[in-house]
């Protein structure tokens, strides 16, 4: 995925256009690849009777589809198929403490995906889906547990959504008043870092006492980030 | 807040009802506060040319407001003043891996808060709101760094939405799949618990060496989950 998207270029659209803090922006399909590759919690965004809808749910990427879980999104989509939605992955990578308040931000990478998205029913293409998700968030599982029949297939709701048309946004580094006149304030400046981690995987009561430990695909997360 | 709060119920309206998954919903209007209090960032969803576009920004909240920093949404409430917008906030708790892949999810607690927002143009309510803001991602900070002067609150685009109207959902607890015939199939199941930490400060290279260390408030961050 990496190597076919490297010297890519994400195309500019009115949606996609960086209007402000354009140091910020990046046209680069690669960034794009690596922010939905970093994680698997995605918004959703869709409009249902004209308001806006926030969803939080699961994605996977193959690097062509985004797909996307999520049956808020499939109702509305059953209601107005050709309507647009907005699915936003953000990693937050730290705090900006400046010295003026008006500097302060967060160091942070995210991707804004538009498109209309296809209900996905082919059951073959909503297996290939759902293994996308499932291994993003825990590499190894698909093969481990038990996959989906028939009938649990035609109860999931999946959507994808073409990755031609996206807006990434990236910030790092410290603050920007080190250089004005706020530094002579003898302020303490810079980043406090922010990760996700893993812990210790917790058994399922049901496992009861004596259950065997993890197996090494699920151990391994802990304190991944 | 949270003693005002305690026993405050939310209430549902055609777009808060909990259409699925009820167990999950809660109309506690503690559980909303808490959620709210736990982070600072949200996704605010507004609607532009007819699409939707969700943004990651920061946010603070006194209890009766919602503040959100957003340039973006105010172009869009500048064009559309009656325009209703979507904001959530998502809190990630853990990996539930279960027997089979149709039962696996995400742990988390999420709000959903619709309103149409004020652009707080008052320049007292506008530092008050910057005040949560600031605070509730670095508690201190305001009293320590130079606060905003009459130009920057100026630039300072600022919304305040009313926390009335809320979809609360919160999940739990281990997999569903441990008392059924998956079961028998013998798989490890459980939750990998997942939570977001602050790494130790990096001081501002401007700062140059000897800098003093952070200060309490900030040092205080690292580990806080």
């Amino acid at each position: 995925m990496e190597n076919s998207s490297a010297s890519r270029t994400l195309p500019v659209t009115d949606r996609t256009r960086h209007r402000r803090l354009r140091d910020q922006g990046s046209t680069d399909r690669a960034a794009l690849d690596a922010i939905l590759a970093a994680g698997f919690l995605c918004h959703l965004g869709v409009v249902v009777d004209g308001h806006p809808m926030v969803v939080p749910t699961v994605y996977g990427s193959d690097g062509r589809w985004l797909y996307v879980h999520g049956s808020v999104a499939s109702r509305s989509l059953v209601a107005a198929p050709e309507a647009t939605v907005c699915v936003t992955v953000t990693h937050m990578d730290g705090l900006v403490l400046a010295r003026s308040v008006f500097e302060h931000g967060v160091n942070y990478r995210s991707a804004m995906v538009y498109g209309v998205p296809r209900l996905v029913t082919d059951p073959e293409e909503k297996l290939a889906g759902l293994r996308c998700l499932t291994e993003q968030a825990t590499p190894g599982q698909w093969d481990y547990a038990r996959r989906p029949n028939r009938k649990e297939l035609a109860a999931t709701a999946l959507l994808a959504l073409s990755l031609e048309e996206a807006s990434v946004k990236i910030r790092t580094g410290g603050p920007d008043d080190g250089d004005g006149p706020d530094a002579e304030l003898g302020l303490w400046a810079g980043v406090v870092p922010m990760t996700t981690v893993f812990g210790e995987p917790e058994p399922d009561p049901a496992l009861g006492d004596g259950a065997a430990p993890p197996p090494p695909h699920i151990a391994a997360l802990s304190g991944r980030r």
